[in-house]
């Protein structure tokens, strides 16, 4: 539920069909829309030590892992949630989450190309739209991922960060975290 | 544990081996049976705002993914839980949950198929009991998923649907649900 | 946390670099070290019905899948929990954790296989310190699971072990699990 009170598809309505622009030409699997990236946070609602949130996340390329980290770590700083765990959900179909390291962008690259090896985004399928290789990537990958918290922080391994993958932009992709005590 | 009290194997004795018919010819990706499929709930116990049940799902296909969000969505309106996490739990080793499209059957048949190329049901392995193809994509799906409750409601994406995957089918499958405002 | 009140870098520093030992001539796929793999629990901390603590692991093979099932049943028990859920983090980004069956070794055997065929250990990458496989592996299995936990036990199906997979071993791998009612 949003600060203002809106949820469902007033919020999730269509998030594997707005914001696409046009499919560029090639696979971009460079990464270098890294520092351009645009991420925005909005709804946020608390009650005791819990939070939601969900953060906008625009990505620049067909094929892209961003991290999210600090954007999820600032979720964490406001829940006031000192020992717990974030959840992290990501509600498309074409998209996913992962934990990765976060040092040398090209063992992100070398993820996106093994993954399309495995589902070539120019391969053949029953599924029409063209991005069929985005939906078999995203349940590869998958849509949620859970992380602890402990002293206020997120706790994760020294090269770990979190990162949005998007397997069929770009787009604006939404993702909602829950951080809790439970 | 189940409304009769009972837990561990009784409830999941063998879940691998029970209701396993003969293997059909071929492997039958068609997803036809998805009409005619028969979900059962049973088990159901509540305390405060949390529920556990566990439904039971026939596949009828040897690899198939079956759309069980609508068995999920009964069990969360039935908690009581307004704002929380619903987790889906598989206590089986040759199946897989996993969250992607609803609304193209042809996505899901992409998705097996793919999954069959990179662990063929006809393949070499050392697992002499013909389903070590349906335990390595069961590792690779992953055997639980969690999405998040709000107003009392499944918060899923337009386009998300939660799917048992079956790839050593045809069987009976139990699907463990957990919804806790935690 | 640990009981020693530190956290973080004190605990998780470099997890993907201390503990290395230089790389033996062949992929150990054999497995045969699971009798004499050493596991340690430390860091104990309770309060109400919750735990978080970490468990050691020494892997003894370049890839390897451990079992550790019975050092994760044993957080439970201490924990107090009846009923509740409890969660597996890796903080490593070349290891994973995934539920599969425990009783032929082979199928764990075959699923390390497979995911040398996705990615092998001599491919090509683009990241340079050789172990670019074991990171899209430990994306591809997950760095974390959920079970379920009644009557104060793991609710795993009779098949099911919960195993660490060291992808770029061997290496003194940390696993952390919380448990809790929420």
């Amino acid at each position: 539920m949003r600060a203002d009170g809106t949820i469902g598809n007033a919020l999730y309505g269509n998030p594997d069909g707005h914001g696409k622009r046009s499919r560029a030409a090639s696979l971009a699997l460079r990464g270098r829309s890294m520092v351009s990236k645009k991420v925005a946070t909005s709804g946020f609602e608390r009650s005791a030590s819990m939070a939601f949130k969900t953060i906008t996340v625009k990505t620049e390329n067909e094929q892209q892992m961003i991290d999210i980290t600090q954007q999820v770590r600032l979720v964490v700083r406001e829940s006031g949630v000192k020992s717990g765990v974030c959840r992290i959900f990501i509600p498309h179909t074409t998209a996913a989450v992962t934990i990765n390291e976060n040092a040398d962008p090209n063992v992100r690259r070398d993820i996106l190309t093994r993954l399309e090896q495995v589902a070539p985004s120019d391969g053949t399928y029953l599924h029409t739209e063209g991005n069929s290789h985005a939906h078999i990537k995203s349940s590869l990958v998958g849509s949620s991922v859970s992380v602890f918290v402990e002293a206020g922080q997120l706790v994760l391994g020294t090269w770990q960060s979190v990162f949005l993958c998007d397997f069929d932009g770009p787009r604006t992709r939404n993702v909602m975290v829950r951080v809790s005590d439970g």
